[in-house]
């Protein structure tokens, strides 16, 4: 297994200086512990942090920033950041207004994130992220958050920009979140540096369907096939879970697991488009890139949220962070 | 081989009507002969035009906007497009003040491009890209055009929304490619949807030192090494090329090949950013991330321009296209 890489347990921190120094008009990164915040902080807001394991890049690092979050606590790869690190990230940006956590759903990840909050001095609610529908909804451990956590984060974010409460942002939260349905694509396992090698392997002919973001087994090792074979098996199951209605107006995300190339994500894109296209369902909105990665990983993943018209608006606010960017002025690359 | 894909032939539309409906409020897309335009030209200003084989998106499809290119002409993976394509886009794009084309230096390019500024009914320029110092400036083929096109694209753009004459233009674009070097390292081939294989194979201890974006030959297959070591071989190839002194400001541009991370991305733009910093380089610009792709290939390539003031409040200018978007206001992301 090649990459660029030092040492396993140096990888994070080489890699948050240099990210660091790069949006040095953005953020500031925390060594000791470790996290990202927002250079400057809009006064009176309620805070927004997330946080889970490194390998996920542009998440979620790369959404800190104006109009979305206030702090990210990146872990080690595929590991759950400590409650240390979303404790010293609150106090490093939260306010009066208090704290909203937006937490994607892992055992590690929630118990972390739920001694943090016992520990913190000001008011916190939690958004747990559960967009992954390879699992049913009543599996013991629940759904995986995957890549709808980018949506929550986007349209949470604007609403805390613009002075929005605690509560108000909590149940916006949830209602993003549960009108949020993913599903995920394997061509390929991916290489976590600490293994050496890759997380499974496919044979040529195979794909795992419902692939999770870590490389969970999904819902079962299927046959490779053409991409629009593949593509209707996503858009169906996504479909079947949140039933958009015609005429339902809806945001499309297409993203990719890491190695697939921006050819096919557009690709992809084009057909989940044509099939709720003729079912009369409006793709209001869309994103497509490598948004929540599975750091080398061949494969992406399909994601639609039902938007209301607050949604839309709060989607098609000013957003400015190392990852996504439309709407403000006067902004400089990273000057 | 896995990838979505229907068909070798029919990739390239299918993925362009993916792209032109996902970034409906930025560009259309034209199929016979093949462009992506800038949907609102402004008018009164020289049109910059690209283009190159696909496989290496975003470049050039994701720069057509506001403040880079008005038009980018795609060919099939890898391969040339063709003067039909360079004329319509022109026709379709270009006023009075002319072309100025932006050619990556691949011999069917170049040849193509050539024949289309004779075939042009309004005064047209070229810039011709070769910033891969993989090769000896007095090779017999030139050198390659590989990720300092991005640098040129977004400069010469900026200046041609300000209205600038062909001829400065052609100056300006000139100064930024002679001051821009790049170079790259791969890790692995790429897939070519057309071969069916990779490009090529490296040993698990060998890389490509110096490889070109379509898998070409470089320096040298050298021996897998830690990051430092890797990035310091190409920082220093660089910067005897460059000589930038002790003082001068540059742009440091690390882009992925493919399948590389953008946490080793960081990295490497940490090392890379640290030697420069240990030479009184001053890095005052940056861009991290995957602009000028080999398909799938894991690896990157580190490009340093030296800049100029004119050139630094060029590259902050306002941008707004689908992959590269800085400082304009009121821009919803795809509505």
């Amino acid at each position: 297994m090649k990459k660029f890489i030092n040492h396993v347990d140096t990888l994070l921190d080489e890699s948050l200086r240099g990210f660091a120094k790069a949006h040095a008009d953005l953020v500031e990164v925390s060594f000791s512990p470790r996290f990202v915040r927002r250079k400057e902080v809009a006064p009176g807001k309620v805070a927004l942090i997330s946080g889970g394991g490194a390998g996920h890049e542009p998440l979620h690092t790369g959404f800190v920033g104006r109009g979305m979050l206030d702090a990210a606590c990146p872990g080690q790869v595929f590991t759950s950041p400590t409650p240390d690190q979303m404790l010293a990230a609150a106090e490093a940006v939260a306010g009066d207004q208090g704290v909203l956590f937006i937490v994607k759903n892992y055992a590690g990840d929630v118990m972390n994130f739920e001694m943090a909050a016992e520990m913190l001095d000001c008011p916190s609610r939690t958004v747990l992220v559960q967009d992954d529908i390879a699992l049913p909804k009543e599996h013991e451990i629940g759904r995986r958050g995957v890549a709808g956590t980018t949506i929550v984060e986007k349209i949470v974010g604007a609403a805390a920009e613009e002075g929005r409460s605690l509560d108000d942002l909590k149940t916006l939260g949830d209602r993003v979140a549960e009108n949020t349905a993913s599903i995920g694509v394997a061509l390929s396992g991916c290489h976590v540096p600490a293994l050496g090698g890759p997380t499974f392997e496919l044979p040529p002919d195979k794909i795992e369907f419902g692939v999770g973001i870590h490389g969970e087994h999904g819902r079962e090792i299927a046959e490779f096939a053409s991409a629009t074979e593949i593509v209707k098996r996503m858009v169906e199951a996504i479909n079947e879970e949140l039933q958009p209605k015609r005429g339902d107006k809806v945001l499309l995300h297409v993203n990719g697991l890491g190695a697939t190339t921006l050819m096919e994500l557009y690709l992809v894109y084009e057909l989940a488009h044509e099939f709720w296209h003729q079912e009369g369902v409006e793709i209001a909105r869309s994103l497509v890139g490598n948004y929540t990665t599975a750091l080398d990983m061949a494969g992406c993943s399909v994601t639609l949220t039902r938007l209301d018209d607050e949604m839309i608006r709060l989607w098609d606010a000013p957003v400015h962070t190392a990852a996504l960017r439309w709407g403000y002025d006067h902004t400089g690359p990273n000057s």
